[in-house]
């Protein structure tokens, strides 16, 4: 898997709209999904590292791209991944996967700021970042700046 | 208007679903939407009654009747009205309403519970009370139980 | 489980509000899917009952209680059943439940009108009636509920 | 405004998260209702020319970068402009500006592919094309590519 977390997700009908397929807002949401999935699979809860460390991760960018169209009840694979780890800032990319005929539906990435509840810029706390950067992730600080991965 | 308050919302694409119409979920958010507006006209916004005066309207039960549907881009009326006011409680009804071709889209309505921020159950402040029970707003503790609105 | 189909249902982030608690809306796409879930289970897709057999289950009223907020990254298993079942009509029912504490987070209901694609009200094809109608649902009106088609 | 359309926007509760802010979803959705916004400001609805022309516009891209939180009742302004229009594809740029401290909120682009009913691309229609493409918008295809806005 390679880093790579995967979640299930099922189509809701409240999903769609009136093109018949996905709204396009709802693959931020599926991505969302992934990222608090992926935290659990690394041994924690995003909601404690907020509530319990004062350690946010909020948005800074998102960017998704749409390949096909997802459809009412379909079963997708969210598959989320750490691309990049700052002392500062993560940056997560995610592909939506239908399994049913192979068809990677959407890819995207979304990139977070570690702020405190105050909204103030601060570095990740060590517990997580050691959790997030698995072996397969590669740490930026880790290589000279312009090895960094982008 | 006898009480009741108007606030004009256009459908959005992401509101429809796949069969064409406005999802049902919307509605609740549209009838939410008329209560800030409602306190916004009775002199107070509802985000100071929540983050000053420590009193929040806690959803307690909803309902909603849908009449007909409504679709992309129509212009809705959503009427609010302040139904019963009690020490510890607020109901409000709601209709949507479609000027374009006078139809009747939907009309429910919602209890409310004011508590504090630790979501313990308390009085509503006197301020807000007496701004929420307007003279054509029946308060229910001024009459007999038997005459109040039900 | 006595007619009960129960749905497992993990919190998104997006479903939160600034109360710090599940917003309400939320409960009804949960309901509904709740009800696609159950249909599942019953061994058809509602997918096909709207698009190749055109009966389609149109919302005409929803009832939410409230009893206890929901949080963030909660499992709560939405247990939705058949309460009644006539030739045009169907009610669910619906329980939100969280077994982490044994907390009843909401209940309610919701009442469709089968309809055809241009809106049309008509009688549910037997097929889906049938498996609908299991021993433990009660039919409104054709059978003795002991004579009930399983 | 060279070719900037506004289109106000309050903020709802159902909109905010648990971070007590807009959560980051919401703005591809306000990003929608610029767009049709921007349509109606030029003569059309985005509904007919999907209803009644067999032309969709679908998202292919989505990029936001989040500037500054949003808050419940704030006003927004949702400023929607064509940045290019191709044949058969046409880019939007935003940007979410709160007037009442003078800050720019949020910025972002969607590309749009144009495609019929059974989703294969097509040229978008003439009528929609001139009137989308006002003096004040360049497009792509009266300059030499390599002069095109990128």
């Amino acid at each position: 898997m390679d880093g790579w977390h995967e979640t299930e997700i099922r189509v809701r009908y409240a999903e769609t709209d009136k093109m018949g397929i996905v709204h396009h807002s709802n693959y931020l949401i599926w991505f969302e999904a992934g990222r608090s999935d992926l935290c659990r699979g690394r041994g924690f809860s995003y909601k404690e590292m907020e509530e319990n460390d004062n350690a946010l991760m909020v948005v800074a960018e998102s960017y998704v791209r749409y390949k096909s169209p997802a459809y009412y009840e379909d079963i997708l694979n969210v598959r989320t991944r750490v691309a990049e780890i700052r002392s500062r800032s993560i940056r997560f990319i995610y592909e939506v996967f239908r399994p049913a005929d192979d068809t990677l539906v959407a890819e995207g990435e979304t990139l977070h700021l570690v702020t405190d509840q105050s909204r103030k810029v601060r570095h990740i706390p060590e517990i997580y970042r050691s959790r997030l950067t698995a072996a397969d992730v590669e740490s930026a600080e880790a290589f000279p700046a312009n090895q960094a991965p982008s």
